[in-house]
């Protein structure tokens, strides 16, 4: 892997893809110089088949985002991401939409536009693929990570991917989809502008407004505008930092931190955590090294593969000689390396956890390590971050972390920026998207004190059908709609059942009595044998467990003498008096399974 | 429960305990007049015996704070608290210290001292006391909160609960122990100046300083001074807020948000939820309450019954007919109420979160309720507090959360607090206390900078013996220190291998294999039957559970072919097997229990 990695790092040689086409004709036109735009399609005077939206996830969420426009018989998707489980979904890796409204509409369908690379927009395209299969729209960066994925997936072959970039537009049945670049913390992210018959719907997808990005140029505000004024109907807008007064920092603000920060590591080798998929934050660490005199290796599988990725493609530029691999760093001395890493969050299996537990195969921490963790916990993660951090503090390290220096800038528009994506957009219709409840309803807040009135203002949920024309826009049904949980290759499989049972059993473990009884009498031929895992620590609990057994023989001598012969009955009275004696005992309640074996 | 806690609430009853003695003979005394105190005793000029201190909790971690002190063959206990579970300890309730080097010294412990009344401070004491029985001193309240948890394990006759009042001195052994008053986030907290032959050394317990506290005085700011003046030879300090520059805000501060926020939720009913034991906050939303001509209800078992300790024993004034029982909060009209509620955490089963997913049997939110969250989310909690504020909003309800308003107050000192309490105590060692690693570290730093020299500042871990006398501070070797995990009845009989197989259940569920065969010949008798729990949707999964079914009776029919009747290689095969065809067919792991019974 690591050697792989290192010769596409080290030769920059170019990856053909034959499933990607980089098409510039056809439907996907450039944007027709201002002069010549048909206004006419853009507010249509009658307004007989109104568009109708479909939310499938996103809202009252985060993560899973996907939204389905219909309208004359045609249907798009714009995103199709996952969600992380949530803490009750035990064993479950990740979560996706539920498809099926996808399915039963199969024959609308004709395309699906992404707006940006993050796995909250692009995860379950795996998934999706295998229910439908029609043309996926994207910029080259975005196009290029669902490309990996497809690959990992086996469906590469299958896919087709059309590469679009900020400016095009799309013609697919009565939808125009334009490609609009704004700022996000990842390259190549787009907002699109929705043509459709009753009128222009601008998606913004995840955004912010960065004056001095990194990599590619500031988000369009011209062309945003200029929508805005010909008039839009609806925007649907990123309400993750809803609740954020001001404005998110640029993200050239980090690469000061970091110059500052890599003065003040000196001489001690420097090791930086962050998203993988924050290709700016990755080349302002490179930039900062090569000023610095410093080689560059990079650690953690998603990392790897990302970088791999946008060196690639282009979007990372990395001088001759800068990248080493990992396996090497030994050889410079501690002043002459930065190490990229995963991690950033404190995830059980990242480099940067195994670095801190002493884990990591080829990296050993210790006090001449300058370590940065350039990122915020994301909700949830707050424990996890703070455990790595002690950990590496205990080894000696030196650690900057959280808010003691701007390490980090979220892609996410704060309320100033949303603000202003409302005033250049000027929606008639307001939908807040992409957040949990409190953001939406901030985000609808920010729009009525922006003027938008209360009656044109939307705070939707999943399965939602909103139907929007020029007169009004109305909840108009629902659809089906939900999580859908994949744990290893089951997508589904994985219900309420089975999460309950696994809550049980991660609680209190299980209790598995089997007993062999003659088919003729009842009476017991072998057994009962009473096994426990997960329960007690069962050489310091032979009596508990000893008594068990005798309270189960008890019980299936009574069903003999009582004649009881229904299984059903004897397994239920087993358990009952199983359970209760040992909640008598140890106040907690395992599972208890009862086998009867008749012979 | 409710009838019962009414009447306690509406009659004030008082309630004498037996165990609680409220000594100011003997060996507790009223601190001396400043001309007669003993200035020999606290700075010796000889100190044959250094003073031990032993930290077995609250170190390198949040919770369970224990500290135990010995000179001249004494040992006194400072505190003895519980900590919450970690995520991955499945199943367990909590976590108390391992007291096997309190056992080994039995003989030598004088006593127990509580700062306050805390669970991170008081949890464990029911557990201690099952092992040694010594006097425990603690100010009033304290103490009347620890009989309430010894009542509750039935130890209450056995304990021998000594009230000792801030300013008093408890001389033990060759200890002298001062209560000196602080401000915490519950009434009645102190520190101690702990003389001994070598000198005093001052441990703050949990601490802020507020100079306008709503009960009680403020932090006695002139004794600690006095003691700094007269020479101190250590000061170990809390660590919680050493991360936080400035100061804490005052109590106070809350009282005047609360005023704020009554005003502005009109004519709703309010619902304020907050920690159950911050007994201050209660009496400002009383306070608010009747300033506003509401009636007051109390909702959650914690809360009810600290509210219940507090009235009885003073720490609450509660004008006449201000309470009512939650039954009849329905009589009043939602502008006359105030309902106070546990749950400030999104703690799954306390009270508001009940009230959140609809599940509470007495009070329905909705649109007419003002709901104010008074605290912060704990580390971990963020997740689930944002639960129940989402499900909140989606009933319609108005939500103050989080830094939206001024609605909570900090009970630990900040940064600039620590630097006061330094430079007041002024001690010669520092041990910074009460934190995980960065707490202590950024704790250190602030020492450094206050002039404290860096070979007298000690950084601990749990386990730690250390060695201070007037010319030196070291670590002088370690102790059996560590966490026990509480399961129900079990104390400490959860451990490691219990926790894996909890861990292991809770991802991918399991699978039984049982076989009767006959002990002649090794041939299958009945069975096998695979039984499976948390594994997969069994109704869907028929034909894999089949096939697992045909996979193991093709494993035990080779073993007889092949002679093989060792159970224990029998289970082996039978596990590895049907491992990879589970694996292959579903990328899941489930544990695999093969059950073989000879006939």
């Amino acid at each position: 892997m690591t050697s792989e990695v290192k010769n596409v790092l080290l030769e920059k040689k170019p990856v053909k893809s034959a499933a990607v086409q980089v098409r510039k004709k056809g439907s996907v036109r450039r944007r027709p110089s201002q002069g010549t735009r048909h206004k006419s399609k853009i507010l249509p005077v009658d307004t007989p088949n109104p568009v109708k939206i479909y939310f499938l996830g996103g809202l009252n969420e985060i993560g899973k985002n996907i939204t389905l426009y219909e309208c004359c018989g045609d249907m798009i998707i714009v995103d199709c991401g996952m969600a992380f489980p949530e803490s009750d979904m035990l064993g479950v890796d990740l979560v996706i939409p539920d498809f099926t409204f996808i399915e039963k509409n199969r024959d609308k369908i004709r395309g699906i536009f992404l707006t940006h690379g993050h796995e909250d927009h692009i995860g379950a395209l795996p998934y999706l693929l295998k229910v439908i299969n029609v043309p996926i729209y994207g910029t080259r960066l975005t196009l290029g990570l669902v490309e990996a994925k497809l690959k990992e997936h086996n469906l590469s072959a299958k896919a087709k991917l059309i590469v679009t970039d900020s400016g095009d537009r799309v013609d697919v049945g009565c939808f125009g989809v334009e490609f609009i670049r704004v700022n996000h913390s990842i390259p190549d992210s787009v907002a699109f502008a929705i043509n459709t018959p009753s009128g222009v719907i601008v998606q913004t997808g995840d955004f912010k407004i960065d004056c001095t990005p990194i990599q590619g140029e500031m988000i369009d505000i011209a062309r945003l505008s200029e929508l805005g004024k010909q008039g839009v109907l609806a925007l649907l807008a990123d309400s993750t930092n809803a609740e954020k007064p001001g404005y998110t920092n640029s993200e050239r603000s980090v690469g000061q931190s970091f110059d500052i920060l890599f003065k003040r590591a000196a001489d001690k080798r420097i090791i930086i955590a962050t998203f993988a998929s924050n290709i700016q934050r990755v080349q302002q660490i490179i930039n900062a090294a090569q000023a610095h005199g410093r080689k560059v290796a990079v650690s953690g599988r998603s990392m790897i593969n990302v970088v791999n990725i946008a060196v690639e493609l282009g979007y990372l530029q990395v001088p001759d000689g800068v990248i080493i691999d990992i396996d090497t760093i030994n050889r410079y001395p501690d002043e002459k390396v930065v190490l990229i890493t995963t991690g950033s969050q404190g995830e059980p299996m990242s480099a940067l956890t195994r670095m801190a537990f002493a884990d990591h195969r080829k990296v050993e921490v210790g006090p001449h390590d300058f370590i940065i963790i350039s990122a915020t916990p994301i909700p949830g993660n707050e424990k996890t971050v703070s455990k790595v951090v002690n950990e590496l503090l205990k080894h000696g390290c030196e650690v900057i972390y959280e808010k003691m220096y701007e390490v980090h800038s979220s892609g996410h528009a704060c309320q100033e920026e949303l603000k202003i994506m409302m005033g250049i957009v000027k929606p008639k219709y307001f939908i807040p998207v992409h957040g949990e409840r409190k953001h939406l309803m901030k985000h609808a807040e920010l729009a009525k004190s922006m003027g938008i009135p209360n009656k044109n203002i939307l705070i939707a949920d999943i399965g939602n059908q909103v139907e929007i024309d020029e007169n009004k826009m109305r909840l108009a049904g629902t659809v089906p709609a939900g999580h859908v949980m994949v744990d290893g290759l089951g997508v589904g499989d994985v219900g309420s059942i089975v999460l309950r049972d696994r809550k049980h059993l991660s609680e209190d473990g299980i209790i598995v009595v089997v007993t062999t009884i003659d088919a003729e009498d009842g009476h017991i031929l072998t057994g009962p044998d009473v096994i426990s895992r997960g329960f007690v620590y069962v050489r310091e609990s032979e009596s508990l467990l000893d008594n068990a057994k005798i309270i189960v023989q008890d019980v299936l001598e009574t069903c003999v003498n009582k004649n009881i012969r229904e299984w059903g009955t004897i397994k239920n009275k087993v358990r009952d008096e199983l359970s209760r004696y040992l909640y008598e005992k140890t106040k907690r309640s395992p599972m208890i399974l009862p086998v009867i074996m008749e012979i």
